[in-house]
């Protein structure tokens, strides 16, 4: 709650945090503008490593607060990402069209959740880490989805109806592509090492999955060694 | 999932189901029409004796699926309807501003959460009991918001943009008074002693709560007698 402190205090973000290398790089950009909420949201068995890299995210960045969903979507809408049953590709083609790891409305209820959190602490911004090259395949995460949730977002809530407050959606990654990204975190100090990226979620990056090899070519091109592959 | 069977099957929806009259009448509404997959989540203690009301009703209308979601919103997002500490009004005047039992983002959560089942699903309707006297004190209860959903629907989903499917955000009640729920409700046989809206959730409705107090002019109004109060 905000009552009688909005004038003083800095601005506010809820941030989704996932736990990648993405999110990192979100929270970062909303911790250097001020504070900062986190919102993890557990929504399948395969991301259970991600929890652990966003908490110690979390912590590292000294956030204001961290809540941990657990959402099961599995059983709601199935996909790659929530079901053992259906193979995760081992890479696939940027060209093709949505790719077997889409999960049905995800985007629309993560940003929906963190709207309940951005209403209810007083913050004015979601930063979310969707970008250019996932929304490629992806469609919530093209601009014209965020911007169509942003008005929804606005219509929504007591702070856009009452407080004339509007609460953005913020993708600071939008177009940028994992090259741009590495070195966007790099200059923001992102700590790599506390990431998780891929799909398989070992103890180890599978290094072959779709999210291995985004992230290696990111780093690969921005000529940045990825601690967490460097320490296998 | 509709692959190969889509020319064929009827029409199929997914309704917000939580129990209440307004929920009832969307179910046996959507139920004429066509097939129907039944969502109800569960966002707060308040409302558990709502999901046995949901349960009585989705049996009774043979709906094709029922998923009932456990999504504690408390913790994201206090309201007098899931924090146990904020009094529920004992009614409240309808000229006000937003109410107190106004839930941060709900419908949003509520409707993203329909979106994940129907774009899984194959449905093309979503079904959602807000109504004209709610819109007057919740911002997420007008036909602008449900209008802004509906655009984030198309675009978010793999149906919106590969199929050209749009899925429709369907308001049967919007402009309807209690009353003419309760007189819609009769001409579609709705089993009003199956459902539930009192927001206090203990064995009888307490009838002092909004809820009861709405329901109960409703049912006068109309000149319907409520079996779940003539029982009592």
């Amino acid at each position: 709650m905000v009552a009688g402190s909005r004038g003083s205090r800095p601005p506010r973000s809820v941030v989704l945090l996932s736990g990648g290398m993405d999110s990192a790089t979100c929270l970062a950009e909303a911790a250097r503008r001020g504070e900062v909420i986190a919102l993890t949201v557990l929504y399948g068995q395969r991301h259970a490593r991600e929890v652990r890299a966003a908490r110690a995210l979390a912590r590292r960045f000294r956030v204001r607060g961290h809540h941990v969903l657990r959402l099961p979507l599995g059983p709601l809408a199935p996909s790659a990402l929530t079901d053992r049953s259906i193979a995760v590709p081992a890479a696939r083609d940027h060209r093709s069209r949505i790719p077997p790891t889409y999960v049905p409305a995800r985007n629309t209820i993560f940003l929906a959740l963190a709207l309940a959190v951005a209403e209810s602490s007083g913050a004015d911004s979601i930063y979310v880490g969707v970008n250019a090259i996932d929304y490629s395949g992806y469609p919530d995460c093209r601009p014209e989805f965020l911007e169509a949730f942003e008005r929804v977002a606005r219509l929504a809530t007591r702070a856009g109806v009452e407080q004339h407050r509007r609460i953005r959606i913020v993708a600071p990654l939008l177009r940028l592509s994992k090259r741009d990204i590495v070195e966007r975190g790099e200059h923001l100090r992102v700590p790599w090492a506390l990431t998780w990226s891929c799909y398989r979620g070992g103890r180890r990056p599978c290094q072959r999955c779709d999210a291995c090899r985004l992230r290696a070519r990111g780093f690969r091109e921005a000529g940045v060694v990825d601690p967490l592959v460097a320490s296998a």
